[in-house]
């Protein structure tokens, strides 16, 4: 069906990653398509496609008939100027619908259907109903461990992958992944320049934090840019042998993107999805080593060791089959690592690891060194065993924050970093005792609900860890926010249930 | 958190059933609560609340900071004037989130748990993607009869429910329904005045087309008012023994209009849900008992006997849970009933079988005498075996005619009924043979692309059915359509496969 051509009117209104067209009703196109045909919209413009919703205008100062109003995103992703000619046609369902209405009444998915899908989710062609019922559909034990790969490899190929190779003249690219859940476990930025000092290529993309107070990125966006192009990205490993960025701009795993701003609101987080999501992005990124790490514990994601087993065995899997060397260390998850939870909290605790501050937290320091020694351990030339030793050398040395100086002026050094937050409250322990358990994910939401990440000095300052002995009265916490409501809206959750648990001393 | 007030403006955009709040980046409230674009917000004016999702606007001219702009529909739903002062908070997350999760995961739900999912839906506190996350996590057998039992109970308990005890004095308040699929099917318009000619009362409230061409409501349309406000339904049907309306604006079951549409777009109708949607619908409407028609066919929703059988259980166990009795009658579903598909040709059919005219379609006529037959004998009065004999008696006689024109008229006659679609295609037999099957599916999808419902003249006019003999080169039906571009998709539509099948002459 060929419609008349409408020109483009940018309309001020953000609608985030949902396109939006509008239409006046009395366009010439409304008429003729008829309104039910034009619910989903493809919009043609400059050679570009892009799929929105139509929402229908009766006010020819936001837009007039002949005009093709397009929300602030749309706008930008067709890259025209107001007044470029643009065509609509109603949006053809994806063509792989009907597998997943397969999956949705449980059948097994063979390759060409779990790339088909992928595809489709990654050309934006899928409604969020569509995303919610795929994401639902391969929840759970939903995914057979051949399904987990096919959706593996198809998240690859959807997206941009990087290749290390002639810099690294087949000796490994590394990485570590740890899959979230624990507050303040900002290993990454200690691990990445221990082992860039130490000779080899780790080009780390992290994400923002998904349902956490602060992931890598918003950490290392602390001190540095991190939403890099992947061209400069490039440059800056070639550079200092390493990076800490978001990988929301590199374009890699574009799907997983998509499966992730659903999968947050639904808090789904299932086997199948995680080991796609984790596996396709650091294999798009050019890694051939990996270290992964699985926290156990009461409050973590994982919760007990025979899961945990579980899930290692299908991430070794995946990996095992698309060639990525993998290493799994099952970790304590009992408590939050390090003492400050919340970007601007997580990345003064990892300065005073790498400053070998008297007062820097042991139990991050300790962790950043087992996990970057079993990535230097990937090193052929490294004997078993010794990587520890060269890991502890390396940031005993200085060498460590020297590395991450060099990361931090490549990526773009902050010139005024944000500040820690200024309204603060003080949770002090009810009784003497013994701190017997930290619920991480309780102590989460705290710090979220005082505005982390968002506000990149709100959150949570711990100063009892698990084994401590306390007085009555004694500070267990501080809360840091920015905004009056946010410290409220923390307090309160406090004064609930403060998420530690005190046990008589003996 | 107490948020500034805001006063109220309304943006002429028609987002279509999802409420919009347009805020500018500058309004006070967006930069204190920390709101994003696509937040969840709760809007209160006027004592009403309703939920929305928050678009941030740059654009002074469709909002100012201190406005809080509404989309059209929010706009009537809070039914102020513009400049009301109203207040916006973050959405609090439903409360039933936890039990949905627990049902993704793969658990069975109580009674207490579904009850507040549904209240949660039916008060729109649900998002699309948890919406999308319900429908598919209940899905084809994942609901035991326990749970599609307390899912019908929550669905009635959260709308209105109407009692006509008083206007029939103990005796039987009867309804019919058919789980769709076949095109043409408009028994209803039949089966209603007959019963009600009989004296029963018929209380029939129909849903809109979903997936097919025509919905009663849609066809009813053609003839009178069916979106009636339920006082005056109520009225009529105590005038006339029976109506023909639209459900939707009864409040008779609200989750289920909700429901229905994330079903739609997915195209899931699993056991469960279509039992919880029709038993809830008709409980609520007062009846006591139902006639329920499951056509089997190839190409019908029910394909195999075996599943009809397990279906028929489900209803069956549900309905006696609740104290409706049911009578499951289980037909041909092999091809379409009538000829026309499509609203105004399916009410030209209705008519025809109500003026005994000699060319009414006989197939529509059988099957409408048979339910109506059934449904006469939930009348104590009445002996086993007479109900056919009487509806028939009632059909000749111009009485269920007569009983028809009183109900259009009582629910207001169309001053113009809408005509049939004057652009014509005459799709014909390519070879000489009879017509072994005509698939329901295609011809169904064949009328939408015509155009059918939302343009009540367009569709299909069958002209041979299943076992008559064809030339090569007769017709075998007409596309009706009113505008070019649908006419163009339906033709191309048959043209690949017009949906019937023809074999060799004998």
């Amino acid at each position: 069906m060929d419609l008349p051509t409408l020109h483009i009117r940018r309309v001020a209104i953000d609608t985030r990653r949902e396109n939006v067209a509008y239409l006046h009703r009395h366009c010439e196109v409304v008429r003729a398509a008829g309104l039910q045909a034009l619910a989903k919209v493809t919009v043609q413009a400059n050679g570009q496609q892009i799929q929105a919703v139509l929402n229908v205008v009766d006010d020819e100062g936001i837009v007039r008939p002949g005009e093709l109003g397009v929300s602030e995103d749309a706008f930008s992703r067709l890259a025209v100027a107001e007044g470029h000619a643009a065509r609509i046609a109603p949006s053809e369902p994806p063509a792989s619908l009907s597998a997943l209405r397969r999956k949705i009444a449980g059948e097994r998915l063979s390759r060409e259907d779990l790339h088909a899908i992928v595809r489709d989710i990654a050309g934006a062609r899928y409604s969020k109903i569509e995303l919610a019922a795929f994401v639902v559909a391969t929840n759970g034990q939903e995914l057979e461990r051949d399904e987990v790969l096919y959706l593996t490899e198809a998240m690859i190929a959807a997206g941009r992958r990087l290749d290390w190779q002639q810099a690294v003249r087949g000796g490994p690219v590394v990485d570590k992944h740890g899959i979230g859940g624990i507050p303040g476990n900002r290993t990454s930025m200690l691990v990445v320049p221990i082992v860039a000092a130490h000779g080899m290529l780790c080009p780390k993309t992290s994400s923002r934090a998904i349902t956490s107070p602060a992931g890598t990125a918003d950490t290392m966006e602390v001190l540095a840019e991190v939403e890099l192009p992947l061209e400069r990205l490039q440059q800056i490993v070639r550079a200092t042998n390493g990076c800490l960025a978001w990988g929301g701009t590199a374009e890699l795993s574009p799907a997983d993107d998509i499966l992730i701003s659903v999968e947050r609101p639904l808090a789904i987080d299932s086997p199948g999805q995680m080991v796609a999501s984790i596996l396709s992005k650091k294999i798009a990124a050019g890694s051939t080593h990996l270290v992964l790490d699985i926290p156990v514990g009461p409050s973590a994601k994982v919760r007990t060791m025979p899961e945990a087993q579980r899930l290692r065995k299908l991430f070794e899997f995946v990996a095992g089959s698309l060639g990525l060397q993998l290493d799994v260390m099952i970790t304590d998850g009992s408590q939050p690592i390090g003492r400050g939870i919340g970007p601007v909290l997580e990345a003064r605790d990892v300065m005073a690891v790498l400053h070998n501050a008297p007062d820097a937290p042991a139990d991050l320091r300790d962790k950043a060194l087992r996990l970057a020694g079993r990535m230097i351990e990937f090193d052929p030339d490294v004997r078993g065993g010794e990587g520890w030793r060269i890991a502890r050398d390396i940031l005993d040395s200085g060498r460590a924050l020297a590395q991450l100086q060099a990361i931090i002026d490549a990526q773009g050094r902050r010139a005024e970093p944000p500040a820690l937050g200024t309204l603060v409250h003080e949770v002090c322990a009810p009784q003497a005792g013994r701190v017997a358990a930290i619920d991480n994910l309780r102590l989460a939401r705290i710090a979220r609900l005082a505005g982390a990440p968002q506000v990149p000095g709100a959150g949570v300052d711990l100063l009892h860890k698990v084994g401590d002995a306390v007085a009555a009265g004694e500070l267990l916490y501080r809360l840091h926010a920015q905004y009056p409501a946010d410290l409220a809206f923390a307090r309160e959750l406090a004064q609930t249930d403060c998420g530690y648990r005190l046990e008589a001393l003996a």
